[in-house]
């Protein structure tokens, strides 16, 4: 079999297993979280031993000392993947609930009703975990899931999902539920871009060239996720410590996902104070790009040019912006943002109001940080992505944003 | 200006446009409704008069009489359209509505607010009635639209647009909110397909040919529209003159429509009486194609091939097949089904519930014809296409399905 026959018999064996989990208990469901988070717990050093080949090829081929972090997998790691599933199982069953209901002069019964999308396509990068995430996200949601994971973690990937798919045949499951795409070869995700009949939606887990690609060369519908080009407006009214405590956070907590901050934009009235405090807080450990306001009152920082505005830095740098007004913030983010998170300090109840209505992103803030968008400090629980786009999903996507809905229809022989 | 780059600077002013409109009230915009609801029906005869052109030019390029008629504008098609648009304005305005919202425990307050999608593209074909109808729907939900009509329309639609542009103006709303491409060039279409940084969602209505390529061609997310081939299952436990009312209203009632029945189901042990009866009440107005049982009781019918499982006639054109249980049935649905409308007729509950449950499809019926499908019917008002897909919207498309929500935070200097 060719590559393309090899997955695309993978994606017709997903949507075959689709059909029997759309009718599965939440308690079977949760039954098979539970096994699998225990089956995990009992085969760490299994686990382990294949990840060390991933981590011996990667460490030959050059993989960064970073990379091959996020490649690693410990007893602490298998242990939180693990508890993961169990957290997972804890969470509200979205499916079966009735969205709505209602009926019509002719007696029909209309509801809407909440099911699972089908089958999901996922393509990330190197960490293992997500593996264990999204399918037990995508489970739950009663979803099969393709996995096309980084080739850096194939071995790693395979024990995974090898584990998963011997727990989910034992509690009763289809064995093709959760299926990893059993090559490494560039052109199974080719194939994944084509597979409408089999896919009902391709959700890409990586770095913006990742994302591009998909977005632009999939068929099968994509949810863009993950590039955050995000802002913090500190307005003339800002509480200064709190501007500073939450600049600071949102810009060096994790300088390296996607909401952190990445540009600065500060009202002039308040720039003269604010900027120099700033710079002190940061005490030379995030690099500064400003305007030529910026620069007039701290000098010392290097000059912002127009690629600044529009980079997603995902490092210890800060583009530094003042503005004369609000609206000139408004037009920046406008602009610039890539519409995932954007925030307001302010002690202002007008300009607050405004920047809620009307910056266009996922997420927009008053006085706290863009750091808080995710599924967990939302209260959604796991998460398998942060949605830039406005179709279907925005912002964190818990499991409801893993499901669709379909009209149920009761008549009693109406005709048209 | 090349027309991409035509075509480019209108979706750019449309987002501009789409950033005043997420903010306009909705007496304002009931009022602009409104007001060219009464403009239309004073303009008559000058729509007339270059629809007369149209039609003229569609007559001397051959198109058929009842493409002319889908493109002729009448007194009473006009008016019809300004009824509809009074009809938006009466529906609730989804904006601003508050999804759901709750406080964390480290005190932020979290909101799921509903906003305009922002621009949406429309590719359609003949009908003129689409442009005023879409234009309408997406100014009542916020949204700018950037239309694309069939070239035979090309004059209406100009006449049409320019209309609902000059009252817009009138009434302080920016005047690209509602913009036809200015060119009938082929090529403008492939430009909007790359138009991801001004367009947040394409809708095309119109033949399977035009939602393929939107479909497999679009890097701007699109919606799947239309492609009906819908079943009707009559169980042998059916009320037989009920079945014989739904069939026969699902098969004739509008052929060409997509929530027209395709193929019939039969239970075999009602096949033997039903379907000589049903070719009594067809009486010839309907072409039969039959698989073998179905000849051995009906014969002098033509042979269903396999490719009659999947065609979508739209014509008075029916398949049947004889199933030996509902599991046949649902089987066939499965692998031959486009998931937009599926019926079954029966009088036994678990089957009924079996139906409901196990297809998956945008409307699913127990008892009632497939011709429900339609906004319309369902009370949504009205409607901008028939989701065939899963995500972001399935079913008919009403207000709702023209908006997306934002997460907005409340804080009091949170930091992570």
């Amino acid at each position: 079999m060719s590559i393309k026959e090899k997955v695309t018999a993978q994606a017709r064996q997903a949507k075959e297993a689709s059909r029997q989990l759309s009718g599965m208990s939440s308690a079977k469901k949760d039954e098979a979280l539970n096994s699998i988070a225990r089956r995990l717990e009992n085969s760490g050093d299994r686990i382990m031993k294949i990840n060390k080949e991933d981590m011996e090829r990667g460490r030959e081929e050059g993989l960064s000392d970073a990379l091959l972090d996020r490649l690693k997998l410990t007893e602490e790691r298998i242990q939180k993947m693990a508890s993961g599933l169990r957290d997972i199982a804890g969470l509200e069953d979205p499916i079966g609930e009735v969205t709505r209901m209602w009926k019509r002069p002719n007696g029909l019964h209309v509801g809407q009703i909440r099911v699972p999308l089908g089958v999901i396509g996922i393509i990330y990068e190197a960490r293992p975990n997500v593996t264990v995430d999204v399918a037990g996200l995508c489970l739950k949601a009663g979803n099969a899931v393709l996995l096309r994971g980084g080739s850096s973690a194939f071995r790693s990937n395979q024990v995974l999902t090898g584990i998963i798919s011997d727990v989910l045949r034992e509690t009763g499951f289809p064995g093709s539920t959760v299926q990893l795409v059993q090559t490494t070869d560039r052109r199974a995700v080719e194939t994944i871009f084509t597979l409408n009949e089999y896919l009902d939606v391709l959700i890409p887990r990586g770095g913006p060239g990742l994302i591009k690609r998909v977005v632009e060369e999939s068929s099968v519908p994509a949810i863009q996720t993950g590039v955050g080009n995000c802002h913090i407006f500190v307005d003339s009214t800002a509480d200064r410590d709190m501007a500073l405590n939450i600049v600071d956070n949102a810009k060096t907590d994790r300088p390296a996902v996607c909401n952190a901050l990445e540009t600065l934009l500060v009202h002039e009235d308040i720039a003269g104070d604010f900027l120099p405090e700033l710079e002190k807080r940061f005490s030379g450990r995030v690099e500064l790009r400003g305007c030529e306001k910026t620069r007039n009152i701290i000098p010392d920082i290097y000059e912002a040019r127009e690629s600044d505005w529009e980079e997603e830095y995902l490092d210890y740098i800060l583009a530094i912006r003042v503005v004369d007004n609000i609206d000139q913030a408004l037009d920046h983010i406008f602009t610039y943002g890539s519409m995932h998170s954007e925030a307001v300090v302010t002690e202002d109840y007008s300009k607050a109001n405004r920047f809620l209505e009307e910056v266009d992103a996922a997420a927009v803030y008053v006085n706290a940080s863009t750091r808080f968008t995710d599924g967990g400090e939302f209260g959604l629980g796991a998460e398998t992505g942060i949605s830039t786009q406005k179709l279907h999903a925005r912002g964190p996507m818990g499991l409801k944003e893993l499901t669709t809905t379909k009209y149920i229809i009761r008549g009693k022989g109406q005709v048209r």
